[in-house]
């Protein structure tokens, strides 16, 4: 397989997949890992919708889960070529599309009220400076709210997934506030919520959100993530949960 | 000092303080201490309501917190002459006042848009059976929404608070959603939220929410705290917090 310039194939932590990545164009995080671990999927069939899906990560940690065909929605072209060379090069493409559109217009082919899931790591950032976007356009689009926001992500989410079809976000927990006011806008009621914390006595850096289609009111909280013990290595629970160990 | 049948005195955790209680009519638990010692008070002076205050557990924990003058609101006879009592007993009357009232007929002389702080560790649980009724009466009224339903404490809360002051909660995680939803409507910014679980892999049985009247938008998700280890003795962290270790 013919890799460009800057590129290079990483192993998906857990699993025997290879994939693409670029570290000027995005890299992928333990953010999309844990969201790909945490969502309830469906094992045998059914439908997966990823939007912001960038270099594929999320469909194809979740081709290790399921037996469903999975669509990933990217907007920047760089990044649904290099997902769809990871697709190829892991013999997936009878299993993950990627469908290159802005969020916002996605294609009447992938059809509203039809997924069984809809997950998203979204930009987290609201606001950028001018000196942020011109350093990077790619990190820029990736990271902030430039072609989508929180709100579209849950209204086009919620007009994707099926009635008691699952929704799933991993943001920054700043923003929790707003993932649950925008879910119970959109009819997505939060069920399962998983802080996680970059050690045990530290606030939490990223929040796991997953709601049902006009589910019953009641979240759970789960118990918290802690990714690193006191002497600065994993914990055995965020391995176990990372490394599917 | 006169106990009446089925009362008891009890210290609170980690203060001088004694405590009229009644396991007939109400006893205090840990969530109320949680919650006393979560919120952040004025130290020299201010005013801080407590409503719901049952037995008055959270404005006498708040004395040893700060100076500010504390009024209590609570419904049931009962626990207004047991708190009275206590605070008698700890000479603190001078300190904290107790108001015997319904909670959505607050007395105008407990002033709206005046408070500092407001705290309350309201009624759980939404529905009651006949039966749960029937069997104690004070209990029932303490732990289910009959006199006043989560949206009447928020919207009180934020009634009274002043502009820029707080308001802290202890519930349920599964009504973590109704909180949020109803503090933004009342215009309560969620700020600080904190999960109790009472074992570090089980989910949380309580939460904290602390939120600021007309605050900016942008949560902190604070670091766990876990009651129990895995010898089934209180960890070194919820004693240093329940106990003021």
């Amino acid at each position: 397989m013919k890799l460009f310039e800057g590129e290079r194939l990483d192993y998906i932590a857990g699993t025997d997949l290879e994939i693409l990545q670029s570290p000027h164009v995005f890299s992928f995080s333990i953010d999309a890992i844990l969201l790909g671990r945490f969502v309830h999927v469906p094992i045998q069939k059914g439908n997966i919708l990823d939007l912001c899906t960038g270099n594929g990560v999320i469909p194809l940690l979740l081709t290790t889960r399921s037996k469903a065909t999975i669509i990933g929605v990217e907007i920047q072209n760089k990044l649904v070529e290099m997902a769809k060379r990871t697709i190829e090069l892991n013999k997936l493409h009878n299993q993950i599309q990627v469908v290159e559109s802005d969020l916002n217009e996605i294609p009447v082919e992938v059809k509203r009220g039809f997924f069984d899931v809809v997950t998203c790591n979204p930009p987290y950032f609201e606001t950028i400076t001018e000196n942020e976007k011109n350093r990077n356009e790619h990190f820029a689009i990736a990271r902030h709210e430039i072609y989508c926001t929180l709100e579209d992500v849950i209204r086009v989410s919620s007009q994707h997934v099926k009635q008691k079809g699952k929704v799933a976000l991993v943001h920054r927990p700043e923003r929790l506030t707003d993932i649950i006011e925008l879910m119970r806008h959109y009819r997505i009621e939060p069920k399962r919520i998983q802080m996680i914390h970059p050690k045990a006595n530290k606030e939490a850096n990223m929040v796991l959100v997953e709601g049902i289609k006009d589910g019953k009111a009641g979240v759970t909280c789960l118990p918290p993530i802690v990714v690193y013990n006191e002497q600065g290595t994993y914990t055995e629970q965020f391995s176990s949960i990372y490394e599917a160990k």
